[in-house]
């Protein structure tokens, strides 16, 4: 592993901010297909003008993924992936700042897309730049995904996956990246949850009515509220037959990572203004429901007159948004099926489920070399220990089909400028600007080191 | 009662459709605040045009009251009561033609609030015209109230009911009317249910979470869907402790008027798309229910994403509008206290109960000499005796006050051009051009012989 001299990154740094911001200005809304083809020749542009050889791999359907490659002096290759687009912005009220015009307040950047994950595209970009100005050349070959359906659930990367598994080979994957606790130790992630999202949907009159024949009409509003209600009761827990029956238990090893993970409970508390999580958990027994917790969760439901004041209506139909996160070894296909067959058993067989996403989980072992390489690398630079977390909250659908075509081991590592703190799906997402600099720095040790390794 | 000639109104008809589609070119969305003045000019000056004096009766908040008042030769004075305000128009995607814009088609005339209450405004107005043209005169006296909040819950009413209950003595009162059922039989209404409209609303996070969260935040959806389900089951009962002990059972007349009722359960089927109605009701049963039948009505719900595609997202908050109709006995007051209690109960005090709209039940009686007059006057004109309905499935919070204020026993009567398959509240509101000419033809016989029976 190379000593690195205190080097002024400086210069790459603001650089780096200046393309994250055009990157953010660019609306680039995946569920409204807004802007994609726009965001996709901006990162284009950005890797050719650092030398990247590109491509557009185009799915049959669907957003194109820009493929970049550059090819270093040192054996080693890195595969990086990353998505150009963004969550909605909606509830738009509620951001301070308009979501596509970035703005800096308190050191601050605040933008739709900054933190997931158009920042980081800027401070991976930020550290080849860095790197080239001061080799030459980089030290090791960067092949470079970048995806345009992230935030819909990435439903056309299987087949680009599939087609291009060859193309894809490397020694190892920096998936979207990881970041630092709030005390500021370095956190690696191993896997992510599986993700089955789906569309509860009850259509029961030809019309909407006057509520004044609620006593004798069927309401599509009571229909859905008590089919979703049927799913989790009051206290929380699953009712749908056999839903936790895949679930395998955490490991020794991964129990071990868990108590060693730094406790952040404080700072989520405060984030989101709560008094305590549910059940009253706290500290591994937290951790543990976090990481290894399978959920049912709303994230969105809606009825008839939603807007200001008294509309006194009967509505014909009623939605439901429903996203089941997965735990190893459930699986989607299974879960809608539980789920179809519990609700008719429930009486609830007019109400229809729609598929709009799903992958299962996956996991990369601890002991795989390119983790262990990482790990070493990211305690050298940081002069800590980094924790390690076997299993995310969160889901990244296209990581199983990355898998499963190309067998390529992958991780979170650190160097993504806004993983804490940064209100990621949220209104007034951001970063922090000294989280950019400080991943960019890191970034440019983890590329030259790995150049290195092999 | 008055013989009347065949007399040719067709020229007051058309003028009476000219001035419907006036009022409903110009939006008057209460709920939203919009064209309420715009719209309360327009309607003064259609009746200053007919020699009406007018006045602006102001509430300390809220819109104006538009007041007419037209001395006549007959010791009748008649009170009429009409609201100038619509409902809001959407859902637009499902309207075939823009709701301000009136539009006919095979017949019909299709625009928001052309039924639900300007058209009716327009039919009073153009049988008021034909009497004066025939007479030089009317042969009683009309005083006229036009309200602009009806469909927000007409929050304003009480003080103007108050202020001005001097003002609006009369023998008896047209309440916004009734019309005829499906096979043309005239039908009379003496009552409306009582309302209490609310928001629930529960607010668990300082801001929206990555649904990756979801295993240990509070969820505001899944609160909300528990605390709605908490108020009524599967099969319909409303769950609420002491929700009906204040309910009168009809009485003996009640039902016998129910009996003689036509059944309109087969167009109300076709109208609505279903094969059954709740409880697979039929005949009197289905109209006792639909009468006498007290309901919790979810009018609304919303939280989180509720766009195209997938977002993954706990949401912060979630809200519910619900409006329950009431029947005597019922109070809103009590059933308000019922509701938070019942809340509080269940571990719900973290939802909050916000009223936006309350009226008790009002019934006139079926023996009121005004009520017998109208009735003989309907069956001399239609040639058929008027079905008698005792309660409506609707409210008309303004009813109350009326009554408590004025002592003015009032009705529906015939004379409305679109109380049957109108779309009020819906998309596609529309009347039936025929059905407005035979609304002029009977209101100009009501006015000349209500004047000519003192």
């Amino acid at each position: 592993m190379t000593k690195h001299p205190e080097r002024d990154l400086s210069p790459y740094i603001e650089r780096g901010i200046e393309d994250a911001r055009r990157l953010c200005a660019q609306p680039t809304i995946a569920a409204q297909g807004l802007g994609i083809e726009e965001t996709a020749r901006l990162v284009e542009g950005l890797l050719v003008d650092m030398g990247f050889a590109t491509q557009w791999l185009c799915p049959s359907a669907g957003s194109p993924v820009i493929y970049g490659e550059l090819q270093g002096t040192g054996p080693f290759t890195l595969l990086l992936y990353n998505h150009y687009d963004v969550q909605p912005p909606e509830p738009l009220a509620l951001w301070d700042s308009p979501p596509f015009e970035p703005t800096v307040r308190n050191g601050k950047l605040y933008a739709r897309g900054i933190s997931d994950d158009k920042g980081e595209i800027a401070a991976r970009l930020a550290a080849v730049r860095a790197l080239i100005a001061e080799y030459g050349t980089l030290p090791l070959t960067i092949k470079w995904i970048l995806e345009g359906e992230e935030e819909v659930g990435s439903p056309n990367f299987g087949e680009i996956a599939e087609r291009y598994g060859a193309l894809f080979q490397a020694d190892g994957c920096l998936w979207e990246g990881a970041g630092r606790s709030p005390s500021g130790r370095p956190e690696l992630c191993l896997g992510v949850k599986g993700l089955l999202y789906v569309e509860l949907h009850a259509d029961l009159l030809a019309q909407d009515a006057h509520s004044g024949l609620a006593p004798i009409l069927p309401s599509a509003a009571w229909r859905l509220v008590h089919a979703l209600a049927s799913l989790k009761d009051k206290g929380g827990s699953i009712l749908i037959p056999g839903f936790g029956d895949d679930v395998r238990p955490p490991s020794l090893g991964q129990l071990a990572a868990l108590e060693d993970e730094p406790d952040t409970s404080e700072s989520l508390r405060d984030l989101y203004g709560i008094d305590a999580f549910v059940d009253g958990l706290s500290g591994v027994a937290l951790r543990e429901r976090a990481a290894f917790g399978p959920t049912c969760n709303i994230a969105g439901v809606w009825s008839g007159y939603t807007g200001e004041g008294v509309k006194t209506v009967l509505p014909a139909e009623a939605s439901a948004k429903l996203d089941f996160r997965l735990v190893p070894d459930q699986r989607p296909a299974r879960i809608l099926e539980l789920l179809r067959n519990h609700l008719d058993a429930g009486g609830f067989d007019d109400v229809s489920v729609t598929q709009l996403g799903a992958a299962g989980p996956v996991v990369t072992p601890l002991d795989a070399p390119f983790v262990q390489k990482v790990m070493a690398i990211t305690e050298a630079h940081y002069g800590v220990r980094p924790s390690v977390r076997p299993l995310s909250g969160g889901s990244l659908p296209l990581l199983q089909a990355l898998e499963e075509h190309t067998g390529v081991p992958g991780l979170f590592a650190p160097g993504h400028p806004g993983y804490w703190r940064s209100g990621a799906h949220a209104p007034n997402e951001h970063i922090r600007l000294d989280d950019f600099g400080d991943a960019v720095r890191f970034l440019s040790v983890l590329f030259a080191d790995l150049g290195s390794s092999l």
